[in-house]
């Protein structure tokens, strides 16, 4: 066991550590101090324009030569379906008159859009060293012409049946995500929130069903779990929320007074924000609709429904609403410049691995 | 990293690795080939009467002079609740007749007893190695006359708050047991099916919260997550699923072909079977009462609704409504004798760690 492998050599990064491109959190001030650090630095790019990420993507390149991924979702275009935004409406209703929010949404509303042929051909010209898309993949045409570019392509599995379409479909390299992940599942489709794969579990299966590298993404916060996932299968790792507690996260300070309180138990998966199912901090709202088992409108459309009750809670104003996304080993995170967390992680890995000097 | 610890010493077993003690599926047998294979062996005594351990534990001693483990459930005394009983009676009624069973149970009934002083008088004399308890403790004065007659007592922890309530009551060692596991999830109240901490999380954080050994349990199939949960920080791993493929293991024709299909994302967690949380395989009945997130009667009394159905479908008579355990690393199973399957354990454990003969 050492520490460079196959993947390390494709995505040509000195450690197998990955920093999770979360849209909204990651920065490129974040991806640049983990790419200088020797992990690949990401950037979530799905609410951005094409000049957009053309202006973040310079930024990067700016601070530093390393390799870095920018990052997309892969959803279908949500349908719009009157009935389920009527039953939304009417479950939401007495929470916004409880907050004072005078107008309930009518409907479902996309706030950002899925992956195009736009943003394929700037990317084909931006040539970052990774792409990765989330819940699922895009157009295949869209994934053979950004690896004809030369750019390596990531996607996320929670299941061996995903990892396996995603093996099939010809990605470089499956991110194998487990129950324990903070935020977005990458499931194919929206699934049910009570349900998903252990990383324990995930990790070997998926290493034995398919060809290219996969990488460990979900509950792993320190060399532990680092050490875990590659001794699993695993030729790499995916940390997002241990990133998110790094000064050049963008999270702000309720974000991270909440990771500061974190524990192991008081997340739950939810769909209830977004559509899709999402870990976040256990509270009132998702309490709530765990309850209902509602159904929600397509992702991402739902955010419509919910974003007005997280916003009326902002600063402290009332509570039980706010969508604050972590995983289960937040509780391990330490609160440490991006730089200093990855060489802290590759000290524990080889600690963890009893790997000695020699093998470095 | 080495395969004997502090764990093994209090054990007195060669290798960290216990044979989880399924109540209904463990066997003497079983229990007889780990122990003499060098691991743990254990038997579920719930269903048992005094007599019955004793015959048991005459039995195992008879064919090894390895370390067992009794196993007991330690939960409370279930209440009866009228109006519960009648809405699962309404609820699974439509299934009763559509299976064409006469009666609906008219209430639940415990298909077993909670620990008790009987038992603990019992085992001070018989003074197995270990004694494990599963949903939380007993009373603490009966922990204590265990561990008075030299008897190592161990219990299951699903969350940290957990793992340290049971380490401040002052047992010997506390089982993290993950989100993965199958059958019952060790919980002290019965918890909702929804939650539960994966073990990649779970095992850390557990193993800095206390002070006594860690054992991993849920998940585990093969040496790289023997070798993974001993580098989280357990000092030993419990195995229930991949023992029911042995030959010693009480596991029926069904349940055997029903491993051998099994995948990672085809199991559910559900109360729906006994009134806690286990993980089973998925079907109709587990389906439709996820769906509608119904409460269920006290643990065990559940079953008195459940059983009828499940034993209707014996047999394939008809399907739907079986309850097959199993955790989420079934897929991994091998069939093999118990004492092969440990020393195969062994070896790639210490292949997965990269441990030489030398360090043996």
């Amino acid at each position: 066991m050492n520490l460079t492998n196959q993947l390390t050599a494709l995505l040509d990064i000195d450690y197998p550590i990955i920093q999770a491109p979360m849209a909204g959190e990651a920065t490129p001030e974040l991806a640049i101090a983990v790419a200088n650090a020797g992990g690949l630095g990401g950037l979530g790019c799905s609410y951005m324009s094409v000049d957009e990420i053309e202006r973040n993507v310079a930024r990067i390149r700016a601070g530093t030569d390393g390799s870095f991924n920018l990052n997309f979702f892969a959803h279908p275009e949500p349908r719009a379906d009157a009935k389920l935004d009527a039953s939304t409406r009417a479950r939401v209703a007495p929470f916004y008159e409880e907050l004072g929010i005078a107008e309930v949404p009518e409907r479902g509303v996309a706030t950002c859009d899925t992956f195009s042929w736009e943003k394929t051909e700037a990317l084909v010209e931006l040539r970052p060293r990774v792409v990765s898309f989330h819940f699922g993949l895009p157009d295949l045409d869209m994934v053979r012409a950004l690896q004809r570019a030369g750019i390596a392509v990531m996607s996320s599995a929670t299941t061996v049946a995903e990892a396996s379409r995603l093996d099939e479909a010809g990605v470089d390299v499956v991110i194998a995500q487990g129950w324990e992940a903070g935020g977005h599942h990458g499931s194919f489709e929206a699934s049910a929130d009570d349900v998903g794969v252990g990383l324990v579990a995930l990790v070997p299966q998926v290493a034995d069903a398919v060809r290219c590298p996969v990488v460990a993404a979900g509950g792993i916060a320190d060399g532990r779990g680092i050490a875990a996932a590659l001794v699993l299968g695993a030729q790499g790792v995916q940390l997002g929320t241990a990133f998110l507690s790094c000064p050049e996260a963008n999270t702000d300070d309720n974000y991270r007074a909440a990771l500061r309180q974190a524990r192991d138990d008081d997340t739950r998966l939810s769909s209830a924000f977004s559509g899709r199912p999402a870990r976040t901090r256990n509270n009132r709202y998702v309490e709530a609709m765990a309850r209902a088992r509602t159904r929600f409108p397509d992702y991402p459309t739902m955010y419509a429904f919910s974003q007005p009750l997280a916003q009326a809670c902002a600063g402290g104003k009332a509570s039980g609403f706010e969508f604050v996304l972590y995983g289960q080993a937040a509780a391990l995170n330490r609160e440490l410049p991006a730089a200093e967390l990855v060489a802290r992680l590759v000290d524990e890995t080889r600690e963890s691995l009893g790997l000695t000097d020699k093998s470095r």
